[in-house]
C-alpha cells in the first residue's frame, strides 16, 4: 500500500516501510536502524514489527555497514564501562559456544597473572552448549551477580573478574535476544555478531580475542559460516576502534574429556595444575598467547606461548584463580580438593558394542545428553544440576575393544540417564579402519586490516 | 538450539520450530498450519511469532498444498454461510483491486436479473485502490453493515445483496490481515490467495469469477505475478469443490473515466442505463457473461454476452439495483437523479502542458491522488469523503492539444487539491508519436483442470 506522501523522506515515516525495505533486500541507513532499535528498546515499537524485521534480516542478510550500525546502537542502548582508571590493557576472550569448552575458566586468571586486566562478562548455557556462569556457580558460594562497582573492585584486587550481564549493559540486546529465541531468528551471523559485539564492547576493553567454533558441536557447522561470522566480528570491532582477532577452532568433538558444570571446573583445575587433556591445555595456551599479544604484554606469539606456559608451571594462574574465587565469595578449598565440588549420586559406564577406531563423535548429541541429565536448560528459567555430566574415555582416533568403556555418565535420575546413555551410544561411530588425521585445533586466524 | 527430545514428533512441539521450518524453506504439514492459525485466532500464539512466520512465508513462498491448507483453516475459523435454501446457483465475483473499478456495482444486479443469486461480501478501499463498500455508502442511507439474517432476507427479496465482512466470517483472516498490514507482509500471492479465498468461500457460493488486475494500477504489477495469483486462487477454489475461473484484466490506466466514490456510483448508473465509457461497459458485460456461464444460466460465452447485454438494454439490471438499494435502506431517488449523490464544493481542471498523444497514465498515482483528496484512507480508521474524485477526459492513445483539460478534480480542500493536481500532472505522459495499440482489456483466462 502506498501512503499519500508526495515525496520520500530520508528516514521513512513508518516502521512498516523500514520492514518492507529490508524485506525487499535494500540496505537500511544507520538512522533507520537506530529508529527501529531505539524505538523497540523504549517500548514504542511492538514486538510483532521487530520480529517481522528480524526474519527479513535473517533471510535477506545485512551489509557490513548495517551490521556495524546495529552493533553500535545496541551497544549505546546501555552503559559502557569506563575502565580507564586501570593502567594495564584490558583484554577479553569470547567463544561462540561449544561442548566441553571450559577455556575461559583458565584464561581469565592466566592472562591476569601475566599482567593484563581481564574484565569478563559471560553467559549461561543454552541448547547443547555449556555456559561459563553455570560452571562457575558449581563452586559453592561463587557469586556471578556482581554490581559494576563490585566487578571493578574485584578487578582492582586481582586483575580479573567474571560476572553475568547486568541490567545496564546492552538492554537492547537482552530484549532482542529474548525475542529472537522464540521467533526462529537466532541463526543469523549478522545478528549473532551484533549481539556478541554489543555486549563485549560494553566491557570497556582495548582488545578482544574471538574463539569461533566450527564443526558438529558448534552453532556454525560449516567452515564458511564460521569464517563469515569471524570476519563480521573482526570488522565490526575494528570499526569501533578495538583490536580484534578471531581464531576459527575445531569443535568436531568435545574439548577435553569432561562435559558438565562441576566436572568442567575440575578439568580446568587440572590444566591450571599443569595437567589436563592435551587438546584442552593446548587451546588454553594458544588463546592465552593471542591475548598476551593483543594486549601488548608480549611482542610475538612464540614469546607469548612461552609466557602462557610459565604462568601455569609457576602456579601463578592457579593462585590468581584462587584469589578471584575468594573475592567473589566462592569456597577456595575446592581448588585443592576438587572432590568437594558437587558430585552426582550415581554413575554408569557406556560400553562400546564394537571393536575398532572411534571415527566420529556426534558432538552436539553429547552436549544434548548433558542437558538431558539436567546439566543444561531447555528454557531460560530452568535450574541446572551442577553435579551431572559425562566423562569421555575415548576420543577421535582412539582404539577401542568390544565392551570397553567409551564414557562414564554421572547422573541423579535413572530415566534421564537412560536417555543420555542412548544419545551417547548413538553418537560414537566405531569403524575398522582408523580415521583420517584429525583437523588441527586452530583452523585459521582472521585479523582485520589493522590487526596485529 | 536443540530441545532435549530424543525423537522428532510429527507436529513440532514448539511454535518456534514451525517458524524455523518455514524459514529454512521446508513445506509445512496441514496439521502445523492448523496449529499456528487456530492458536493465533484463539489468542494462544502471540502476534510476534506469527509475524515472524508471515515474513518467512513472504520470502520463502508457500507450496500449493500449504496454500490450500492455509485457506481452509482460515475459512473454517468462522461461519460458512449455508445458502442451500435458495434454488438458483450462487455466483460471486472478486477483483484484486484497481483504480476506477466499479464493475461490482453493475454486476451484482445484472447477474441477479439474469436469474442467479449473487451474495457479495465486499471490502473497503486501502492504499491507492477504491473499495465497493465505500462507493455504496455514497448513496445516502445505504447500509452495508447487515447481519447474516438481513443479508439472507435481501437475497431472498431481490437475488443480490452487497455487504461488509461480519465478525463471524473468517475471523482468522481479519486478525491476520491487520497484522500483515503493519508488518510488511501483505505482498505475497500465497497470503493474498488465502485471504481472498477464505472470505469468498465463506459466502456459501457454487462458483466464483476472479478479476485479477495487472498493470501499473494493480497490486500485481507484472503479468507473471498476476498469473501466479490467479492460478493459486483457481487451484485453491477447486480443491474446495468450487468452480473458479480467473480473468487477467488490464489496469494500465483507470477503468472508465471516473475515480472517486460518488463519481463511480454515477458512472456505474450510466452503464446500467446503457451508456458509460466503452471500456467499463465492455468489461462489465464480459465479467457478467462469465458469471452466467459459471452459474449455468447460459450454455456458451457468446450466448451469455448476449444475455448480459439484454439485462442492460431491457432496464432489468437497473431495476434490480433499485430494489437492492431500497432493501438496504438507500435513497432510490439518486438512481434517476445522480445529481443528488454527494458533490464536492469545488472543482478545477488539470490542463495539458504539451500537445501530442497520451502514451502513459501512471494509474497508481491517479488512485493516490483520489486518496489525497480524501476519497481514500491511509489508516483503516480514517473517514472517507464520498464527494471528491477525478474525472479523466483523456485516456491512453487520445490526442490532446496544449492547455486542453486532461481531467477535472472535484475537491473540498485547496491544499489537498494542489497535491492531487501535481500527482495527476506528473502521471500523464504526452508524446509526439501515438502509442502502440493498447493491450486488450482481458489478457488471459485461467481455468482449472475441472473448469468450464
Amino acid at each position: 500500500m502506498n501512503n499519500f506522501a508526495a515525496s520520500t523522506p530520508a528516514v521513512p515515516a513508518r516502521v512498516v516501510d523500514i520492514i518492507r525495505k529490508k524485506r525487499d533486500g535494500h540496505e537500511l541507513s544507520p538512522a533507520e536502524i537506530e529508529r527501529l532499535i531505539k524505538g523497540y528498546t523504549r517500548g514504542d515499537i511492538p514486538d510483532y514489527q521487530v520480529s517481522a524485521w528480524l526474519m527479513a534480516g535473517v533471510l535477506r542478510g545485512f551489509t557490513r555497514p548495517e551490521t556495524a550500525a546495529l552493533t553500535e546502537v545496541m551497544l549505546r542502548s546501555g552503559e559502557v564501562l569506563d575502565l580507564s582508571e586501570f593502567s594495564p590493557k584490558k583484554v577479553d576472550k569470547h567463544s561462540t559456544g561449544g561442548v566441553g569448552d571450559k577455556t575461559s575458566l583458565v584464561l581469565a586468571p592466566l592472562v591476569a597473572a601475566g599482567g593484563l586486566l581481564v574484565p569478563m562478562i559471560s553467559g549461561r548455557g543454552l541448547g547443547h552448549t555449556g555456559g561459563t556462569l553455570d560452571k562457575l556457580e558449581s563452586i559453592p558460594g561463587f557469586n556471578v551477580h556482581l554490581s559494576v562497582a563490585e566487578f571493578r573492585s574485584v578487578l582492582r584486587a586481582c586483575g580479573c573478574s567474571m560476572m553475568g550481564q547486568t541490567e545496564e549493559i546492552a538492554p537492547a540486546d537482552r530484549k532482542l535476544y529474548a525475542l529472537r529465541d522464540v521467533t526462529g531468528t537466532v541463526e543469523s551471523p549478522y545478528l549473532i555478531c551484533a549481539s556478541i559485539m554489543s555486549k563485549k564492547l560494553a566491557e570497556g576493553i582495548d582488545a578482544l580475542l574471538l574463539d569461533v567454533k566450527t564443526g558438529c558441536g558448534a552453532f556454525m557447522k560449516s567452515e564458511e559460516q564460521a569464517e563469515l561470522l569471524a570476519e563480521l566480528m573482526v570488522e565490526t570491532g575494528e570499526c569501533m576502534g578495538k583490536t580484534v582477532v578471531a581464531l576459527i577452532t575445531n569443535m568436531d568433538q568435545p574439548l577435553g574429556q569432561k562435559v558438565g558444570n562441576a566436572l568442567e571446573v575440575a578439568e580446568a583445575l587440572e590444566v591450571m595444575n599443569g595437567g589436563g587433556p592435551s587438546d584442552l591445555r593446548h587451546l588454553c595456551l594458544e588463546l592465552a598467547a593471542w591475548m598476551f599479544v593483543l594486549g601488548g604484554a608480549c611482542d610475538s606469539l612464540p614469546a607469548a606461548r612461552k609466557t602462557a606456559g610459565q604462568m601455569i608451571d609457576s602456579g601463578r594462574a592457579l593462585e590468581k584463580f584462587r584469589e578471584m574465587v575468594e573475592l567473589q565469595g566462592g569456597d577456595p578449598s575446592v581448588i585443592d580438593q576438587p572432590g568437594k565440588l558437587p558430585r552426582s549420586s550415581r554413575s554408569l559406564e557406556v560400553l562400546s558394542r564394537a571393536q575398532g577406531y572411534v571415527t566420529a563423535i556426534a558432538c552436539e548429541a553429547i552436549g544434548t545428553a548433558c542437558g538431558v541429565l539436567g546439566g543444561g536448560r531447555e528454557r531460560k528459567e530452568d535450574a541446572v544440576d551442577p553435579s551431572v555430566g559425562i566423562v569421555l574415555h575415548k576420543k577421535l582416533g582412539d582404539r577401542v575393544s568390544r565392551n570397553e568403556p567409551l564414557s562414564t555418565v554421572h547422573y541423579n535420575s535413572e530415566s534421564r540417564a537412560s536417555r543420555a546413555r542412548q544419545l551417547i551410544e548413538e553418537s560414537y561411530q566405531i569403524s575398522d579402519a582408523p580415521p583420517a588425521e584429525p583437523r588441527p585445533l586452530v583452523h585459521r586466524v582472521i585479523q582485520g586490516s589493522g590487526g596485529n
